[in-house]
C-alpha cells in the first residue's frame, strides 16, 4: 500500500509531505508529487514523530489491571495474580494482549517487548493489531528438570511455528529471571540464541532481595552470574536493573546488552532503588524504557513513563539537567536501543514507515517553545490522532478497528478470571 | 438553569439520575422524574465523579510551559522567566489563565488555588472560564518598605475590587514566601486575613535551602518562624512543604493549617525531599495536591499528579501500601482538605454541583476491577467527558466554549513574550 501524507509538520523540519511505500518511508520533502493509486491525506494540523517502543511489558496482564494495588507483593503475587493466571487460556491472552495493543496504540507505541505465557495467544494478538513485538513464551523450571525440558522443548517449537506470522512478530527467548530459571536453561538459552541469532529478554537485579539471594546462593552479583551462563550478550535485553552496581554495569557495557528501565513499576512496587541511569548512558550501554506490566503500572501511556522516567532520575540526582527532554525523548523512541524497537525512532527515507501524527491543538502542548519538552512532560498518549506501523494505519482520528469487540471481550474474560 | 443527568453511573451507587438546581445538586437517585423545563441529556456509558482540586499553581505560567525546561533553578529564572514576567500585562495574565483554565476543565479540575501578577488577569479569567478558584495577587517586598506599602495597599483594593466578580472567585492573599516578605508584610497579612476571614496561601520549605536561610536568619525553622508572624491559622495554605520536620508538622497540625503537596513539580525542580505525607497524614493535618505552574511541571492534569503523588511516596518510604488509591482518590478530589476545593468531593444532595463525567469506554481504565485504581493510577485527564461547575457545563463531549480563540490569542502572547 503506497500513503501520502500532504502537509504535515516534523518539528527539525517543518512542513512537509511524507510518502510511504512498501512499509518504508518513501520519501519526506515539502510539496511531494502525487503518486497514482496512493492513499492520500491531509496532516494539516498535525506533527509527524517516530513511534514509541516499550521495552518490558507483559501485554495479557492487561485484564489484572487494578486487581490487588497497594498490596505487599508476596502477597499480591499469592492471593490474586497466581490464582487468576493459573486459569488462564490461551484465549484469554489473545483478547487481553489486543486490549493492552489497543491501548498502546491509543498512546502511540509502535512497538514493544512482550514476555508472558501462552504465546500463540500473544503472537496472534501481536499480528492482528498491527504492531510489532519481540514475543516470547516465558521459561520458569522452579519445579525441577523436568519442567525445564519442557520449556526448552517448548521454545523449539515456538521457534518453528513462529514462521506462520509477518516479520513483526519476532520470536524472543524469555527466560523470567536467575531466581527462577535454572543455571541450565539459561545456558541452553545463551546456545539457542547464539545458534538462531534470537534476542534474550529477562528480568535482572529488580529487588534488593535478588540480589542478596543471588550473591548468597552463588557468591556473585546477578549480572555476573548471568554472565557465568553466557547470557549477557548483544542480543540480550534487561529488565529493570535497579540494583546493578558499578562493576556491573561496566561488565554490561562490555558486552552491549541491553538495559530496559522501568520507573513506574519499580515505584508503584516500591522496590526502593532506581535504576542508575547516568553511570549506564556514561558507558554507553543501550537503554530502553518499559511500563511492565498494566497490572503494576497501571498506564501502558509511554508518554507518562518517559515523564516518570525523567523525573525520578532529577529527583534521585538531585539534579534537575538529568535527562533532558530531547534525551529522554530519544530513549522513548528507541533510538538508543535498536535491538528493542525493530529499527525505530529515525523518520527519514528508508526507514521503517513506523510514524505517529500528533494533534497539534490540544492545550497541553500549546505553546511550542519547545516540542520536544512538551511531549515528554506534557503530553499524554492522548494527543496521538494517527498512528501509521510498517506503512499501514492503525488507528485515524483516534478510532481503531474492532474497538468495542475487543474491549467487551477482554472485559468479561477480566471479570470471569478475577473473582477473589 | 436545572439540569437532569439520566443514567449514569456512580461507583458507589451504580446506575442513577442526578438533578441540579441553582447550583447544587437536587436529587441522586435511580429514575428521578422528570423536571419541566429542565435541560436534560443522557449519561448512558459515563460514571459520574466528583471534580478535581489543584491546591497550588500559577496559572498564567502556561504561557513559559516549555521555556527553559532542565535546567539549575536560578539560571531558569534569571535567563527565563523574570525576564519574561517583566513583560507581562494584564491582558497576558488573562489569556494565559484562560489557557490554563482550558487545559484544566479538559483534565476534569473544577477548582484550583492560584498565586501570580495583574490580579484583575487572573480573576476575570477564572470568572469567565466558569471554574472556581482562589486568585490573590502575588505580594513580594525583598526591595524594601516602599514596595512593602504597595504590596499592602494593593491587597486591601483588590479585596474590595473583588466584589464585582461572581462567588466562585475567592479573593485570597498570596506572600510569596517567607523569605521574600518582609515580618512586617507578613504580621499584616495575618491581621488582614483574620479581620475579613481570609484564605492565605504561601509557599513554605520548599528546599534545604530555604530552612538553612531561615535558621540562620531567624534561629527556628520556616514554620516556626511563619507561626511568630501569626500566619499559621486554619485558614492558611502552605504550598510544598518538603522539608517540614516532625516538630513543625505537629506545630501545624496544632494550628489546622492546610499543606498542599506538589509531587510532579518537586521531582522536575529536583528540590531533593519528599512531602512526609504520612506523618503529616498521622496528625490530621488537611492536606491537598497541586500541579504548580505548567513552567515546572509541565501539566495541569491533576489526574497525572495524583499518580505521581502515590508513586513518590511509595517509593520514599519503600512500601507498596502508601497512599493506597482510595486514600489518594480522597486528596485530589480535596475532600481531606475543605480550604482548598470550596466544597468539592462529595456527589450528594445539597453538595456543589461540581461533577465530572467520565467516559468508561476508554481502554486505560477497563476492565473495572478497582474503579478508583484505574482514575488513580490509569486513567489521565483525556477520560473525562463532561465537566459541570456550580450546576453549569463546562465542556461536553469533550468541547469548550472559546476553545480556538483562548489558544491563538495565548500562544501569540506566549510568542512575543518567551524570546531568548
Amino acid at each position: 500500500m503506497t500513503l501520502h501524507i500532504k502537509n504535515v509538520w516534523l518539528y527539525d523540519q517543518g512542513q512537509v509531505d511524507i510518502q510511504i511505500d512498501a512499509g518504508k518511508i518513501k520519501a519526506i520533502a515539502p510539496n511531494l508529487p502525487e503518486i497514482d493509486g496512493a492513499e492520500s491525506f491531509d496532516g494539516n494540523g498535525m506533527a509527524a514523530v517516530s513511534g514509541l517502543v516499550n521495552g518490558h511489558t507483559h501485554a495479557a496482564m492487561s485484564l489484572f489491571r487494578g486487581f490487588g494495588d497497594d498490596m505487599q507483593l508476596m502477597e499480591w503475587l499469592q492471593t490474586r495474580i497466581w490464582p487468576a493466571e493459573a486459569k488462564l487460556t490461551e484465549e484469554d491472552v489473545y483478547w487481553g494482549s489486543r486490549m493492552a495493543c489497543m491501548e498502546m496504540i491509543r498512546s502511540g507505541t509502535v512497538a514493544f517487548e512482550d514476555m508472558y505465557w501462552h504465546f500463540h495467544g500473544m503472537a496472534k494478538a501481536v499480528e492482528d493489531s498491527g504492531l510489532r513485538a519481540g514475543v516470547g513464551a516465558v521459561m520458569i523450571d522452579i519445579a525441577g528438570e523436568k519442567q525445564g525440558q519442557e520449556c526448552r522443548d517448548q521454545a523449539v517449537q515456538y521457534l518453528e511455528e513462529s514462521g506462520r506470522y509477518s516479520d513483526r512478530v519476532k520470536f524472543t527467548l524469555t527466560p523470567h529471571a536467575i531466581y527462577t530459571v535454572s543455571a541450565k536453561s539459561l545456558s541452553w538459552s545463551a546456545e539457542f540464541s547464539d545458534k538462531h541469532n534470537l534476542p534474550v529478554h529477562i528480568h535482572l537485579s529488580e529487588t534488593a532481595f535478588e540480589v542478596s539471594e543471588c550473591i548468597k546462593q552463588n557468591g556473585v552479583r546477578p549480572a555476573v552470574y548471568l554472565d557465568q551462563q553466557g547470557l549477557l550478550t548483544p542480543r540480550t535485553i534487561l529488565a529493570h536493573g535497579v540494583y546493578l552496581d558499578d562493576d556491573e554495569l561496566e561488565l554490561i557495557a562490555k558486552r552491549g546488552s541491553t538495559i530496559v528501565s522501568n520507573p513506574v513499576s519499580n515505584m508503584k512496587l516500591a522496590v526502593g532503588g532506581v535504576f542508575p541511569y547516568q553511570k549506564a548512558a556514561e558507558l554507553g550501554i543501550p537503554i530502553g524504557l518499559g511500563s511492565d506490566g498494566a497490572a503494576s503500572n497501571n498506564s501502558l501511556d509511554m508518554f507518562q513513563e518517559v515523564k516518570t522516567f525523567s523525573l525520578i532520575q532529577k529527583h534521585a540526582n538531585n539534579d534537575p539537567t538529568v535527562l533532558p527532554s530531547a534525551k529522554a525523548w530519544q530513549v522513548v523512541t528507541g533510538v538508543d536501543a535498536p535491538l528493542i524497537g525493530q529499527g525505530s525512532g529515525v523518520l527519514a527515507a528508508g526507514e521503517n514507515a513506523d510514524i505517529l501524527l500528533l494533534n497539534r491543538d490540544e492545550p497541553e502542548i500549546c505553546p511550542e517553545h519547545d516540542f520536544v519538552s512538551n511531549l515528554v512532560y506534557s503530553a499524554t498518549g492522548h494527543v496521538v490522532d494517527t498512528v501509521i506501523v510498517a506503512g499501514k494505519i492503525l488507528m485515524k482520528n483516534r478510532v481503531i478497528d474492532q474497538e468495542l469487540e475487543i474491549r467487551q471481550e477482554a472485559t468479561a474474560r477480566a471479570k470471569s478470571l478475577c473473582k477473589v
